[in-house]
């Protein structure tokens, strides 16, 4: 399926500069593209590989446009040439997608209480519990689990084996990966005397619009009130929410962080990988937490915040962290010069 | 269903303060309670939402029901009123609970040799392998899949999706959520002239009572002998145990821990969210360490135990990074400073 | 099932000391072993453990051979015990394995156009989709997925509820445990004003020969291009691997670790539990990195390499905590005492 580029731009915009008859059929890597490949420049730092490129057309920034000059195809001009990518590789899926076959798989259990759209798929050894509602245009994978009066909104996805528990709640036009469990009960215990006792957890997730949830990620159900992700969020593979969390619209989450219990997130929060945000703390809408860092406490102000020990030469951080150790006692030695060099200097006058 | 507070005081003990006849249906949180509602203060710092609560009857400690002074309904006045949340949401949740249906569903595969109590339920496209056994009033939803020779001790119960490898055994009243893989294999391998050659890993693990088990947390099996989880252990989601570990009565882990192999902990051990515990070493009893924190060696002596970065702006953290991998030379600079400043003094005299 | 010390050397080689006629049946830990028993000694601290063992055979070096001496029984000495034990390990296990059953189960649903060996067993309610490939005697256990084109190579085993998209392969002999994922779409977003537009992950993951993924491991297809893991990579439990990423032949991660996306990995790499991988970067071949270690930057240069706060007591922690955020200001009163020094010192000539 070919399209061209005078269409590609009256639908997407952007400013082309080359032959609008070109036709492509896809994208490809600016290093692999070629006849027939759409491709696209963000990173300056690859400029000269755009200057080698055999793609058909170049999307770019303006900048990058007045830069690359060796480059001899088509160009489109935009200035989120990232975002261009995003919207029409999406368009160029669709075209390529097989169509959607709705339908129940007769291997699936579907209770008779349980409302399923007419337009909406159920794979095969899928289990829909008691009153659930799946809306219409709904995929749910082969094997996955849906729990007694749980809601999935219209266009919702389902990849295989997703474990989506009782009374929660997605949006439409959601996505949720293989292997991530929605609702489990929340890791609560009072302590009695050194014997742990749990603490029923009757809470809910409920999961806005457009929002995407990676593989293997679990989102513990609120233990009194429910657990809250907004329109838009998207959360990586791996991530672990625990219960009475709530996530601001449009935040982000890279793979294998974890959130305790009772974090409230802003909106357009973004989180570095594997970073670990500790409970019953605010964190402000735009704030960024790189990569790996511990947040314990609220963050109240955006800005970009950082907290990892600095990878060295195992030798090097071995010495590092004897000093690290017993860096009060190098404080107070530096106090000690302090104090003896004004002595020594008031002495001197 | 509503229960009258001095049937719930019978029941759980405490002093009513207040009209016994008053009735309540269940919890809800400090800020939302109303009539026919329980709630609880256990955290100082809520005092003045206590004092404006409106729920029916308020779970409260001595100390608390000196101060909480212009709340004007019903208290239970009781020395851990968290656990008395805690047995008290549980009663209500037993109260509110579907009733347990026995039996197996038709879309199971349970081979002729497996054992499975009449009492027990086994849902929707479950797999039990031969000679597994299912103890009374179990409940296995849909698709869990119990190996060979697995035991499932009475009134367990395995969540949505559950990996129960061959030979496990898990006692009574235990509870695993969704996506858990309990005995598969370690990492075991030898080092064979750069290539890694398996280590089969033929024990097994053997899980006490009362257990709960979190969400796409795994569990291996032991290489020679068991993987050991001793009765009373809470884990939380996504922890991973490796092979031969022995995880001490009573422990509580929270979500992201990681434990590597044959690492030993005592009773009464809690480790904090996304701490790493290194392999081949012991902790003992009633330690506590903190969340993200990592711990290499052996921890003998109870206490509490800390170790990861704190954050920063990321301005000021990479200023400080720079600083921590030069921490030696700056030590060895302090140094200098106090002999220069030694033999100056020594000089002055 | 018994194996005479004459035939398990004549396969396995090393220069046995004892009756050559002795049993085995299989191996167990150096402080449990009897009759009956192999075991073996690697950590020459258990040599005293080694000398009190009542095994019937002990595997050792020839220099810990020299150093064990009380030990009385049978003796087989090699260069590398450890995957002496390995090998024959595997050779015990396989002696006492089940046969394989080749058939597909009548709950599973199989695509007419999927290509199933003869040889191959595929497991109740898996699902196979349309055009997918399973290789001579592979073993796909219960509840796994197969998505469409998927390729498994000969000998492969899938155990219960593995996760294999679409479009993906692997080769021979590999190992994927119990939840994994494979081949779910990469976290790749595009911000348009706010607002993250997904997108779209239509590469492969491409796997070698002879590799291991752990249980609950997810592998994320490639944006356009692949994600490729080479011959013989082992990967343990809950470890999350970016689009894009190659990792070399024969490298090995321990649980946990997290890789962001397009980490280039050499071979014979090893990565310690729950140390975290930034995206695009290199690591040469044969690096280590430590558990726990954050690894931001390329690795260049072969060698060992840690980066994670040490463990103190919390209050210790505390302090030291305080002390580094300052640590740029330390820096500098100590580059104020080093000039107040200079200046006395030159004073004082």
């Amino acid at each position: 399926m070919f399209i061209r580029l005078a269409d590609l731009v009256a639908r997407f915009g952007g400013q082309l500069k080359g032959d609008p008859r070109t036709q492509v059929s896809g994208f490809a890597p600016l290093d692999e593209a070629g006849e027939g490949h759409a491709t696209f420049l963000t990173n300056p730092r690859l400029r000269r590989q755009a200057d080698a490129c055999r793609a058909a057309v170049l999307i770019l920034s303006p900048s990058d446009d007045d830069r690359v000059s060796a480059y001899a195809g088509a160009r489109i001009v935009t200035p989120n040439p990232y975002a261009y990518f995003a919207y029409a590789a999406q368009y160029f899926q669709q075209l390529h997608a097989a169509p959607h076959v709705p339908g129940i798989h007769p291997s699936a259990c579907v209770d008779d209480t349980a409302r399923v759209a007419g337009s909406a798929r159920i794979g095969p050894h899928v289990t829909v519990e008691a009153h659930a509602e799946i809306g219409e245009n709904c995929v749910i994978d082969a094997g996955c689990f849906i729990g007694k009066n749980a809601r999935i909104g219209a266009e919702t996805r389902l990849q295989a084996r997703v474990v989506f528990h009782a009374g929660c709640v997605i949006g439409a036009r959601g996505e949720i990966r293989s292997g991530a469990v929605i609702g489990s009960e929340g890791f609560g215990f009072a302590n009695d005397k050194g014997v742990w006792v749990k603490i029923p957890q009757t809470g809910g997730v409920v999961i806005g619009d457009d929002v995407q949830i990676g593989a293997n990620t679990t989102i513990d159900r609120g233990t009194l009130s429910d657990t809250i992700i907004e329109d838009g969020v998207k959360l990586d593979n791996q991530i672990q929410i625990g219960h009475n969390c709530r996530v601001g619209a449009h935040s982000a989450m890279a793979g294998c962080v974890g959130v305790a219990g009772s974090a409230i997130f802003g909106r357009h929060v973004t989180i570095g990988g594997a970073a670990m945000i500790g409970g019953h703390l605010t964190i402000a809408d735009g704030v960024h937490v790189s990569a790996s860092s511990v947040v314990q406490s609220s963050i109240p102000e955006k800005g970009a915040y950082t907290g990892f020990y600095p990878l060295e030469k195992h030798t090097d951080w071995e010495k590092t962290a004897v000093v690290l150790r017993n860096l009060t006692a190098l404080r107070q030695r530096v106090k000690e010069l302090e104090k003896t060099i004004r002595l020594l200097t008031e002495t001197g006058k």
